[in-house]
């Protein structure tokens, strides 16, 4: 494909070579003088000057002394995306319509154009929408409701009640709705199990990572609002609520009731105590331990979680500790000596 | 339901309106006029004074001002739990008897009244108890032993020689018997696989959380004892020990050999090194570093694990610790200066 | 079996009673007199005064004053290991040849000798080694290439495009090749998912634990090279290369396009912040959070990570700074006193 139609296709500002050819897209610091590649972040701005890329997406202000081929757009990483799916298209997944090894109740409703795979079960009165892909070894139990373009990866859990809104995707052998983890100790000294009769609610646009866990509700719903995205590994316990267009990376985990807000960024390994309100547009450190509310807009890191330019601060002083205690020591020596002295 | 009926049913003491009508239950902070909810921990004591909730279960020497209908018991939440499961009486979760869409072999013994649903496989010489229900997808190695009234989930998988109690709850795609991690350098400088030929035993009344793993043994078993909780996303390493009536929140994890006593209350993101002992009655925090054996009754938390009021303690002093780099500087210049001064 | 007969086959220097009767083997505090254990690890050596075990593996310059069989040996874990394997055949997992109850599209390639398990998947276009076990519920999509000799346990997950070894070993449950965690904000203020076209390749004598999701890259490849061995509900991100010969322990979070050198241990919990360089011969302690460049050779832990020497010399340190704060009042009270004085 020629640069000039690339650019055409993507609505870029083309400086350099408009005949060039382009096989493919690659990173910076792979790419071929066949591949176009991106730049988006300025910390990675330098890269210019060393890559081998035949043409790089930039920021419309990009300058360069280079003589390299540009495609200049306001946001080079969303028309990056716009090019690999263009160049990229998928192949099916799975083969339209229900395959015929699958165990679907009768009173089961399946929107139009459906494509569901092998040994996939889907339990009474649940309800799927309009093209809905199912992979292989899907476990969907009774009273589920499906919303359109849903995709789901093999081996993923469905337990009943659940209510899952329009194009969400579930990736491989995660679980939504699972019981919470709530036990009485009863008269005899033994843990009685308290029944989890609520739900989960998964909202539009909701994207739920490999071997993640989402636990139904103990009473009511454990909600993750529109447009929400969950990395692999992590734990959302009964009666969390997540706002929207929330992002949370890998193995993080959040305690029984905690809310937390929308447009927040939270690292993975992450840990929250239950019960907690974290506000809107909140980020928080990697491998951070959340233990109360956390105010609107805060940047926090640490455990317990501290401002981030103050724990950075604390980090960095700690291993002045050790020799602090020597000189305290000294320090103590010295002043009694000046002070017998004195008297 | 009348609030009077409620009353027997539980065998409350009641002080409020007798006819009063209840829907259904709820939480207290959402409770409406026609619900019940309950308050059982002192901390929120003080949500009496604003729930809407038409009744509520408390425990017997709960005193308040309002005018609010109550039902007294000693348990309020096992009295709760009771009117729980009262009150949401279970859908079957698949249906009774054995799917055809299954791969049983030939010499696997299944007693009475089992409800096992589409793909799930059981490998020979396994037997299964009564009263079984086994969701689909359900992969059952050989050699399996399973007791009764035990609820599998759908996508679980139990590995050859298991041994599950009575009463046992396996949720969603949890691992029963996976390998231990175990590898020996070789002379040629690669890791040799150390075959792993034990087992695990999960004891009576044991529950297992979603994609949590507990692997086989080495050689001998990993035991999990009697009415011990796992949460979700836990993992239980080869040859672990853990006592009964102990609970443990998700994403901990517990290294080959370490033994944990009963009735201990384990948080979320835990770490234990390999081959320590922990005590029975133990409470320790979340994110806490187990690098050590724990002493019985101690409460503790931190990396490494301290106890609880100290590490509390160091946590609230840390904010400081750049500030007496300074402090330190200008002592030590101050006690040159008096130290000259006084020459 | 007599001693004498495990020594020739072990081929090892027997120093006892070759006409000792061995029933099996056990761990060093658990095995009777019948029973045959090893010491490899000099902090164990001790235990060679209270073992009842019959005979025991111990390396060829270990001495001891007690009067009890051994067999001396250069390395004596890995040859317990070569007993272990010779007094445990392995029963088969599944039965040889293909279930009927399975889904192969026709494009499939499997060479000889394949023992598949019911209700598996198997993708277009998809080639497979010989002598592959593949256990119950397993689901494979299109385009992926399997190794000889590969053994892939129930309920695992993997996706188009894989590319797997010879020897590789995949425990339950595990995923590889599900979605990198990739979005950008685009200019309606929701995420847009970055599509994810890139593969996973694992080499030969690869073992990936229960749970473990390997995510694919979004371009090129993730990468876990020649005998590297991974414990169970490990995250490793999108374009992550890690190298021969390392080992992961459990919970451990590898974010994206990191690369982790050779011959590396690494505990478990461990997080890595992403696009950062991790020598070779590398160890790193549990619950470390990585958060730049690691050096070869390094020995570190603590987050942020540390030489391992200094950050135990500041753990141990820090139970001290409550007290430090109050000397250094003190110290500045007496300082200031002393150059009232002085003056």
């Amino acid at each position: 494909m020629r640069l000039s139609e690339i650019s055409e296709l993507l609505g870029t500002v083309l400086e350099g070579n408009p005949d060039l050819e382009i096989a493919r897209l690659n990173k910076i610091e792979d790419a071929l003088n066949n591949e176009i590649s991106f730049l988006h972040n300025e910390k990675y701005f330098p890269q210019i000057d060393t890559t081998e890329a035949g043409a790089v997406i930039v920021p419309s202000n990009f300058k360069t002394d280079r003589d390299i081929s540009l495609l200049k757009a306001e946001n080079p990483y969303a028309t990056f995306t716009k090019l690999l799916i263009f160049m990229n298209p998928e192949k099916p997944l799975v083969k339209s319509g229900i395959n015929k090894l699958t165990e679907i109740d009768n009173s089961v409703q399946i929107d139009e154009n459906p494509a569901i795979g092998a040994f996939v079960s889907i339990g009474e009165n649940t309800r799927i929408g309009k093209n809905v892909v199912i992979m292989s070894n899907v476990s969907i139990d009774r009273d589920v409701t499906i919303g359109d373009n849903v995709l789901i990866y093999s081996n993923v859990s469905i337990r009943n009640g659940s209510v899952i809104g329009n194009n969400v995707i579930l990736q491989n052998n995660c679980v939504i709705g699972s019981d919470g983890f709530g036990f009485a100790m009863q008269n005899d000294s033994q843990y009685g199990k308290i029944p989890q009769v609520g739900i989960v609610i998964l909202e539009d646009n909701v994207e739920i990572g490999a071997n993640t866990v989402v636990d139904r509700a103990t009473l009511g719903s454990t909600i993750i609002s529109k447009g929400t995205k969950l990395d692999n590994l992590i734990q959302v316990a009964h009666n969390v609520k997540i706002g929207s267009n929330t992002v949370i990376a890998a193995q993080t985990g959040i305690s029984g009731s905690t809310k937390i807000g929308n447009n927040c960024m939270i690292g993975g390994q992450v840990g929250f105590v239950g019960h907690i309100t974290v506000g809107n547009n909140v980020m928080i450190g990697a491998q951070a331990g959340v233990n109360g509310n956390v105010k609107e807009g805060s940047v926090v890191t640490g455990t317990p979680v501290r401002d981030m330019t103050k724990q950075r601060k604390i980090d960095a002083s700690l291993s002045r500790v050790p020799d602090m205690i020597y000189d305290i020591k000294d320090l103590k020596k010295a002043v009694k000596a000046l002070e017998e002295k004195s008297n």
